[in-house]
């Protein structure tokens, strides 16, 4: 591979550079990807369209060097193949037609066989390699068991997830059935992603966060290790808003712990103690200052994380919409910068 | 005092069982609380009639033990007294009709005089304190100096609150400008409640947590330490996704920290040791679940902070609209129950 310093950072190996991908690099901040996606005439059949999610997955890479590049698909996928129905409204967040309100549901409910259901997004894998032509890693994804349950059961993006929390507290045996089912999908959906080629997968337990203290190993956590043990690829697993649980997320098996923007980088590195690599966290939203702002806002990032192997650049959540591709250049630009001349000067974090 | 269990809890003095209040008591849950807000006509002529203010206030003391009354009020009264415009729409969250969006505005913005613009505020309290007759302690609010500049800024609640980051970053002096003028305000306003008659002041940090890592010093917490330094009364301290500065926020003077429900209780008493007092931390969904379930997850909290004197039990958010009022009474009951028993035993925490 031309370019390996994301697998060398994930193995905690000294790169010559900190590499840096972006959360939902392939988005609607690149006039490209809009083009394309207008193209497609829906998120949906951008999605659903191996031509078009390679192109819109490669377009990132085309503009910024960066170390990585992500599938472009999305965490919804496997309950849409369970048969829940995926929606996208204009303008709106995902829905699903059919969501899980009734036991005998739930009773039926079953992982997708993804090389049947789920082909349309190995083939966009399988292109993505093919395209890439080995110059950076390609990473897959999937949604945990849990976050996939809050929209299967909400039936979309909630504030306060009622539905899911009453089932959690009146229910659990319910919520646990669906967790189980999910946990099988995921691990069957990311195996099959690693035999159609992705080097790295990564778990997006975004909503793992609004669980309470004590529920977040019972309810998100017990479903994520079981799927990390089953691949044979480096993982990454990102919580939002999982600062009160590092420890036990550090401990489950991935190779990476994603960190959000209000997570202490240096903390964070005291607890990984050099067994097992960080990515993170710069603020979104940083992405909207001035550039000289947004160069000290990198480095600030990089002073956190420290000089020793195991960081990847990312932000604490996925790019925003509106955010300035100048800015995303000068941000890429900056790390690399920085980065290269702290190794080559060989300067302790 | 009748009861000033919640004072003593406060001072970290031995108590004959663990006082309970619950954010937002006096709330939509409340069919009596309905019943007013309609006489009233609206929210906010219901927050600001002293009369009516008193009635709801007192109503949830009606139902439940509980030992402590809270004002019922708003934090976004004090940028309704700098003149922004504060609105309710019907089944929507608040919004203002005119927020800070260019720098003349910024520049004008001063502290309100509380005893003319926020009077209704403090003769609410002193007929609260009034009609009490010494039952329980009066507890008063603000929301913090950096909440209350993000709807200030947004002008109304927000997914991202991209304006308030955006200023954040590309314009720190003004978001530092609005920041000082409220705590000017924040501390005036509460040292006019406490004169008025609260024993008890709470800051409402509720958005605090979407500050990145380093951001959170600088901007929410730099701004709460002067308005804790100002006031004799004890104070309560909560910030929604606090976990990231639970020992900041510990050193900041402040009485007590009140913990959401993501919070790690038994990390936040080893950090605390015995110098600060906890309150919370029951997710406020657990009350959506049978009688037995809700009894068994009071009892987790009491247990997880423990016998030692220093915990406010409360929920670790306000109370949920639809929330049963037998599931309330239910809860308060236990914690009354269990505590009791604990505390006769003297069964060490």
């Amino acid at each position: 591979m031309k370019n390996d310093t994301l697998l060398r950072a994930l193995a905690r190996q000294p790169t010559e550079h900190t590499p840096i991908w972006l959360m939902r690099q392939a988005g609607r901040y690149l006039p490209e990807y809009n083009a394309t996606r207008a193209r497609a005439g829906s998120f949906l059949r951008l999605a659903k369209t191996p031509a078009l999610a390679t192109e819109v997955t490669l377009q990132p890479l085309e503009r910024f060097p960066l170390d990585a590049a992500i599938l472009f698909s999305d965490i919804l996928t496997i309950p849409d193949a369970m048969g829940l129905g995926l929606q996208f409204a204009e303008g709106e967040g995902p829905h699903f037609e059919r969501p899980l309100r009734d036991e005998r549901q739930i009773a039926a409910l079953a992982a997708p066989d993804p090389t049947r259901e789920l082909g349309y997004v190995l083939d966009a894998v399988r292109q993505i390699r093919h395209d890439l032509r080995e110059r950076v890693p390609l990473i897959g994804f999937a949604g945990s068991p849990f976050t996939l349950a809050c929209y299967m059961i909400e039936g979309s993006g909630s504030d306060d997830w009622r539905s899911v929390k009453t089932m959690r507290h009146s229910r659990p045996d319910l919520l646990q059935r669906i967790l189980e089912v999910n946990a099988r999908a995921v691990t069957d959906y990311l195996k099959a992603q690693v035999e159609a080629g992705i080097q790295v997968a990564m778990i997006f337990d975004t909503w793992g966060g609004i669980l309470a203290h004590d529920d977040y190993e019972s309810f998100s956590l017990a479903y994520v290790r079981p799927i990390v043990k089953a691949l044979a690829v480096p993982t990454i697993l990102f919580t939002k808003g999982g600062s009160p649980w590092l420890r036990e997320m550090m401990a489950s098996g991935a190779t990476a712990i994603g960190l959000d923007w209000s997570t202490d980088a240096r903390y964070a590195r005291k607890l990984a103690a050099g067994r097992v690599a960080l990515q993170g966290n710069l603020d979104p939203a940083a992405l909207f200052a001035p550039e000289k702002s947004v160069r000290a806002a990198a480095r600030a990032v990089l002073d956190a994380f420290g000089a020793e192997p195991g960081h990847i650049f990312n932000l604490g959540h996925g790019i925003a919409q509106n955010t300035p591709v100048e800015t995303v250049a000068a941000l890429v630009d900056e790390v690399r910068a920085y980065s290269s001349a702290r190794a080559k000067n060989n300067i302790p974090g």
